[in-house]
């Protein structure tokens, strides 16, 4: 075959691919978002139906063909590196009976509505049978994949992070917990106190719905190519197209800080797909390197930017117009509450020094899981006894304890959580860098948070998915990940919110 | 082949064809209330691609030979009926060239958000070329079907209805106009005066959307089964299956009575989609008999039920509530108001007597179109002309005149207003039978909608699309259309507005 009909055909390839990835998409987004209670079973027999066409057409032995001439032959670097995702992708369920496949997949579009349910309803004996079911399927996955059962959980840290091993993350989750649950006593002990509760302030839904419209505004989020939405747990997610990015959150009444915070979170990951390279849209490139990446544009909006105090030295007015009774503080004292460092139950309204803890906490127990060290019926024990010992608290329920996240419920899955606590430690080494090379904190109080985001847009969003987070750490910073900037920004940072 | 693979495969070919027509529903669902405005173009090759898909597995000749096989054997009748459907819809376009037939969707997924942008800003002459390429598309799929172009309008018209033909409404509608245009100056000039200024009340988004939601547990719509959202025209859709039926309103701030009348019609749609026999889930006897048919639901709902006086003695109180400025008003003076006849340039907020005039200007502008009498550019022109003439109005703007209908902006197309008139007049028969077996306005009155629509459901809603509107206005009513019966309705209806 000549070079270009394989090209051409590798369009339609990548084509018919992204068709199938946006009606996945589409689908997923309207069963959180809206779809009604009733309609989760005909749904997941049409997500079941569609995954056995998607994976039909991937383990298409002429596609496969056609993806290796690419990867192996003479064409753009795109191209082949494209081609190698595909290729790496199908390796990954190349082996898994067609039938189990979609019957995955049908259990996935289940489990995700379950979730909903057994958390709203505080119900972890409704969730279990289908938690046990998943867990089968990702290690049934796992061993059509010739992955030993030791290695299970190992294959999925790399495969939301590649080259982050289970050594890796136990030295970086070490170094954490070394320094910063002995920096955080000390600050609790011997620091101003700080009564945040302020923060707990029964706020109505239009009222924070319009604090995240002013978030919206201020991030330059593009709502032309945007949408906002609420859903159980906040995610972004998005067509295949820097015109199509979503973002939810969730709100709660007696707590506006959290549908706020989580605004500012997602928009980072939003942020990072509107920013990405148009010409990308529609195949696997679109999007980012990698989870830890993805993790690091979320976290850096949501705390380097959203709970810096240059942040709320400028927005706290308009907040205050929101919600007249903050009148009586100032914006440092609300930048303090909002940095406060106290245990909470819920991971996503942790403050930034102990919410590596919760990240250690689900860490632990997906590697005991994986380990055969605890049975899903004994999840809820295992969560309360880490919470007890890591943040000294108990949940009262397991809507807030172990349903809380919407990870376990089919669509994120089990590797994922450690890459939000590398993503926060990346984010702080090109936190450092961008505050070499651009007065973070004038743009911030002079509303130019455009300049910023052109930053990323440069260094990191519109490369998509052409470079490893390795590549990308050592290009936009000049030097390999170092967890040093984080526990460095942590410990200036807190110093001066409690002893300054 | 034996009977039972033969049947097997069908079963998966309706299941295919159920999966393929979901994506449709939800792309189309979302690109109508939510999807950002900068999709169009994304979504627009994702929407064509899968109609070449579907094209292609309709075309498929072992596909056709399948339906043949059913539809010519001896089988169960739904089956035979089920695939004498899909092969009808196959003749429709069996002859278009793929190409084309792609082209005309992805043509179709734009116009429908130029027209709605269009809509928005008044700008009649952005979409006009979009509306040529449609018309375009229209003629020449009608032609590669072997209609000669002096049949085109003829074939849409039965397309939407099958049997109905431009003589019987021109019949239809020469009927109502000698009867109703008299009778409605009559009423006018010879009635009592109605004010309905109080209609036009500034009433709040919210106070609006509890008043939908109270109408939708007035009449039972089940929202677990169901979605209610806001577009730019009001509209109902649906997944395929009972579980999952969707109708939008549009709030006008200044014009309560807008989104809470067209929650009663679309929700006419509604139910008769969620009443329908679970069984034909997932296959094309999912939903109703016809456009008539359907339309009769919704304007029962709307008119029948929601502009009784029965309706506004039981319900005007919970209205009273929700804005007090109604509170001077007595249950009949609002009802009376809320049926007011008075020339409107909306066709959906059109009283039930000047109704039919929107409907047949709009028929005599399609007709006028396909028999080349007019230019896409002299729409507008015809259209106030018109206006002027039925109604002695003029529009100042294309918002409110020759754009504000959904229809001619590809989601609905030509050929389809008609069914309103005719639905509206089946509904009266319906009506007329209901009542003569059940006492209605105490059903109302005793807060039991449930009763009615149970008797809908057995009646018209289950059968889903088993039997011909011929066969259910026989059996149900136990005659054959007859318009005298929405004559006999309205007259008496409004001489007591009028006169009593």
């Amino acid at each position: 075959m000549n070079k270009e009909t394989t090209l051409q055909r590798f369009r339609m390839y990548q084509r018919k691919i992204a068709t199938q990835r946006y009606i996945g998409f589409l689908i997923g987004w309207d069963a959180a978002t809206e779809a009604p209670r009733k309609s989760v079973q005909y749904r997941a027999q049409i997500q079941g139906d569609l995954a056995g066409e998607h994976f039909a057409y991937q383990m298409d032995p002429a596609n496969i063909a056609l993806l290796e001439e690419i990867a192996e032959g003479e064409f753009d670097a795109a191209d082949q590196l494209s081609a190698k995702k595909y290729l790496k992708n199908i390796n990954k369920i190349r082996y898994i009976p067609a039938e189990e496949y979609v019957q995955a997949a049908r259990n996935r579009s289940i489990i995700a509505r379950v979730w909903e349910e057994a958390k709203r309803c505080n119900d972890y004996a409704s969730f279990a049978p289908h938690l046990e079911r998943f867990l089968h399927d990702v290690k049934s996955s796992l061993s059509y994949r010739g992955v030993k059962d030791t290695e299970y959980f190992a294959t999925l840290l790399d495969d939301n992070e590649e080259g982050m091993t289970i050594e890796k993350y136990n030295h970086f989750f070490t170094a954490l917990k070394e320094e910063l649950v002995p920096f955080t006593q000390d600050c609790l002990n011997n620091g101003r106190q700080i009564d945040d509760k302020a923060l707990y302030l029964h706020v109505p839904r239009a009222t924070q719905e319009a604090i995240v419209h002013y978030m919206v505004e201020t991030l330059r989020f593009d709502l032309l190519s945007g949408v906002v939405k609420t859903s159980a747990h906040p995610f972004t997610t998005g067509s295949g197209s820097p015109t199509d990015v979503r973002f939810t959150v969730k709100y709660q009444d007696e707590y506006f800080p959290g549908a706020m915070m989580a605004s500012l979170h997602e928009m980072g990951h939003a942020l990072h797909s509107q920013q990405g390279n148009p010409a990308y849209a529609g195949t696997n490139l679109n999007g980012g390197p990698s989870a830890g990446i993805g993790e690091s544009q979320s976290r850096f909006y949501e705390n380097y930017i959203g709970r810096s105090q240059a942040f709320w030295q400028t927005h706290f007015p308009a907040l205050q117009k929101f919600i007249p009774e903050l009148y009586d503080l100032s914006p440092n004292d609300f930048w303090r509450m909002l940095n406060r460092s106290k245990a909470v139950l819920t991971r996503i309204e942790a403050d930034e020094l102990t919410y590596p803890l919760h990240i250690i906490l689900r860490y632990e127990i997906e590697r005991a899981i994986f380990a055969g060290e605890v049975k899903v019926k004994d999840l809820p024990e295992l969560w309360n006894a880490k919470c007890a010992d890591y943040l000294g608290i108990v949940p009262k329920t397991d809507t807030e304890g172990v349903l809380q996240d919407v990870h376990w419920g089919g669509n994120v899955g089990f590797g994922y959580f450690p890459t939000y606590a590398l993503g926060t430690a990346y984010a702080a080494q090109f936190d450092r860098t961008l505050r070499q090379e651009l007065d973070v904190d004038t743009l911030i109080r002079e509303n130019k948070m455009e300049v910023v985001n052109s930053w990323l847009k440069d260094k990191i969003h519109f490369s998509c998915g052409l470079k490893t987070p390795e590549q990308i750490l050592l290009e936009v910073t000049g030097e390999p990940f170092n967890v040093q900037y984080y526990l460095d920004y942590l410990k200036s940072k807190y110093r001066q919110i409690y002893f300054s």
